[in-house]
């Protein structure tokens, strides 16, 4: 019946410790960045520009107001480096921690799962669990890094260092799919290299798809009527959302002689791919966004909104949450009394729970869309898309970022939090109030966001 | 047990009567329309803007994409008034039926909620009830059609005749918020007349508030404590929507000096209220929309998405679909188990309808946005406009209507029927198959969309 862990138990609520962590975090990367050994001119950035910078870092945005490379020096880059790391590793544990305390159902390990039945968690629990991602996020990361690495070396005669730098870093930000990247144009001139886009792309979607999903894949990719529905949900959205997206951006973009159009045909369905990976919420571009038509900026807006899969290094809504909102429409429009998902009931409180974050994300989006029209000369094409990539944590822009001045950058700034941390703790305390109140219902429990 | 009446029982479902009768009715439109004598020139206006025109007026929306004074004969106007209150009534007529089924409680007659008890609606009940929509529809219109005949007549000095005609035209136009005006620019030349601008306001308000509510006011509108859940929510939403609505407009616009800005303090007052009226649903503007900046084209989007009242003339997916939304998220943002409006308790099904709905009509908006996107030059400012005004049949444009193209104008055509019947028999078809299945649940069922 005591839903909280014993070591979660000494704040309010579990929400204070995730908002908590974040400032916190970007607190001292605001520091960091402000110094003036961070910019490779030597002299401050400013405390608008640092704090944007790091908020984008920790929580792995990738947005950012002054080209990374020419304008931070090395040690602001590794400081940027570090902050989407601790960032994208916070996220994963806390989400994961949080799905733990909800579901109790996802058998990381016998001790685990045996709490989980008198639904505590031990501080021991946690420091295993979060070793345990530390571990699978550095080998997914070192694995990344070395393919970007060898290519940087053989195929665009960088240095061994060189290489080992641009490796690291964008490995580091793919898989925590922060997006920076230390080239003015992120990775356009590697358009029609599979080597550099697959591996971050695959990078991107394990970091994306979380930490249980991952786990439970790996034991049980050989036997899908055992995955739980969490991970059932996040494949089945995952991939009817590659497959639709990288669909629609080829057909939309297909005769555009600034994106697709000056590419051979395979280059074409490599960049489509691409494309379709990275609102889900990596934030790389190949193709010169700013260049793409209004409609496939529309397109990237929706994948940006949903994200990526829980409990991982993605943003937005989640696909989850997404995913269930297609069943529960499904359901209605069928006639059906409840909701079933692979022969579970979804329960009432879950169905809610999807609504609330879906439209409170729409409204957040939609009040921050309107104030940053009525203060920019920009329209809402542009300004949508940056508003949904603030959201989703995403970090594709159509390139006014910049132009959007302090005031702007403040409130990007905000959207990037609350989008960071909003439908992560707002599931989670909702899913963690409800629990408290109906410890009753047998149901599998999905948290979602 | 049986939830279906009688006369409705020999169609497969409800929902099949409304399409056909909105399909009839457009069709027969499209034919007056397309005859040589309904065009000033006396030439045929072609099959596209015949249709695009008929099918405006049956869905009470008001896009137009030929201008109505100057394009069309006397003739062709009166049928365009014809259509629209035929289209006004049926809505009407259809969606209090529905209601009545569902529901049963909203005590029109003794002898209606006697049949609803036993969930049956007889042809005789169902003809009295057409009656009294008819007698309600003439009177609100005859009065609103003499308070505009007599400014125009002594205001404007109009002949006696035209006086008439202008007023009667409008009144219909206003009071079924199909948004036709017999003047190019809309009612822009009011913009600081308020017996003309409260007039239509009102005359829009009230057929927009839906039947059953207005009936319930005019009986107990000392005893807000008797009101049912639909008119609490209805009354509620809407006072909010449009006084938040008046204040954001005056906000956003005041310093615009191609709308607000020229005019009084007090205009400003009244232009603003006017301009957050009708987007739910009438569709007039005493404003130049296309000089309007983008932020209010977004806040204009969001007020023509939600739309009116249920079972009236105006379209979206309802301020109760709306409201509901508002309290479901409410209650799990404070944890409750249970959804409350005013001692009711909302049922799971009514939950999920509210969601299908509303979700359905963002994906159709999104939808039909990135094709008209990927169709025309036009950005997303405008076109997410014109698509939402299309989908909620309010009929507002920034203008670019007659630019679409024939493919775009067909596009428009569906989403103006879809929108229109949409919610209504979505709505209705889910709320009848759930009861079908649930007669044993005790709540009080709210109709959405
Ligand atoms: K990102
Ligand atoms: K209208």
């Amino acid at each position: 019946m005591v839903a909280t862990a014993p070591f979660l138990a000494r704040f309010r609520h579990p929400a204070q410790v995730v908002a908590a962590g974040f400032s916190f975090a970007i607190g001292i990367g605001t520091a960091l960045l402000s110094l003036p050994i961070a910019t490779a001119g030597g002299e401050s950035a400013g405390w608008v520009t640092a704090l944007f910078t790091a908020a984008s870092a920790v929580c792995v945005t990738g947005l950012v107001v002054v080209d990374t490379d020419t304008h931070w020096s090395v040690f602001g880059e590794v400081v940027i480096a570090g902050l989407a790391q601790v960032g994208g590793l916070g996220i994963m544990t806390m989400a994961t921690v949080f799905m733990l305390l909800v579901s109790g159902r996802l058998g990381l390990r016998a001790r685990i799962a045996t709490q989980a039945e008198t639904k505590t968690l031990s501080m021991g629990d946690v420091r295993r669990l979060v070793l345990k991602l530390v571990v699978f996020s550095l080998v997914c990361e070192v694995i990344t890094a070395a393919v970007l690495a060898g290519r940087f070396l053989i195929g665009y005669g960088e240095s061994f260092g060189r290489a080992l730098y641009l490796g690291g870093f964008h490995a580091v930000m793919a898989f925590n799919s922060a997006g920076f990247t230390l080239w003015p144009d992120s990775l356009i001139r590697f358009v029609a290299d599979p080597w550099i886009c697959l591996t971050i792309a695959t990078a991107a979607i394990v970091g994306g798809l979380g930490f249980p999903v991952v786990f439970e894949l790996a034991r049980h990719w050989r036997h899908p009527r055992k995955w739980s529905v969490l991970t059932r949900v996040t494949v089945m959205v995952t991939v009817i959302l590659l497959v639709v997206g990288t669909l629609v951006f080829l057909v939309t973009e297909w005769q555009n002689p600034k994106t697709l159009g000056a590419l051979d045909d395979s280059d074409k369905l490599l960049a489509a791919f691409f494309t379709a990976v990275m609102p889900r919420s990596a934030g790389f571009n190949t193709l010169d966004i700013s260049q793409m038509y209004p409609s496939s900026w529309l397109v990237t807006d929706l994948l940006m909104f949903i994200g990526g899969g829980s409990a991982g290094t993605a943003g937005g809504i989640k696909v989850t949450t997404f995913g269930m909102l297609a069943f529960i429409i499904w359901a209605e429009l069928r006639g059906e009394s409840r909701v079933n998902i692979g022969h579970r009931r979804l329960p009432e409180a879950t169905q809610r729970q999807v609504i609330t974050i879906t439209v409170m994300g729409l409204m957040l989006v939609a009040f921050s869309t309107y104030v940053l029209l009525a203060m920019t000369p920009h329209g809402l094409d542009q300004v949508l898309f940056e508003v949904v990539s603030a959201f989703g944590t995403a970090g594709l822009s159509t390139g006014i970022t910049a132009s959007l001045g302090p005031a702007g950058h403040v409130l990007l700034t905000v959207l990037m939090f609350i989008g960071r941390i909003g439908p992560l703790t707002l599931g989670s305390a909702l899913a963690l109030n409800r629990r408290a109140r109906h410890y009753e219902l047998p149901e599998e429990r999905v948290i979602v966001g």
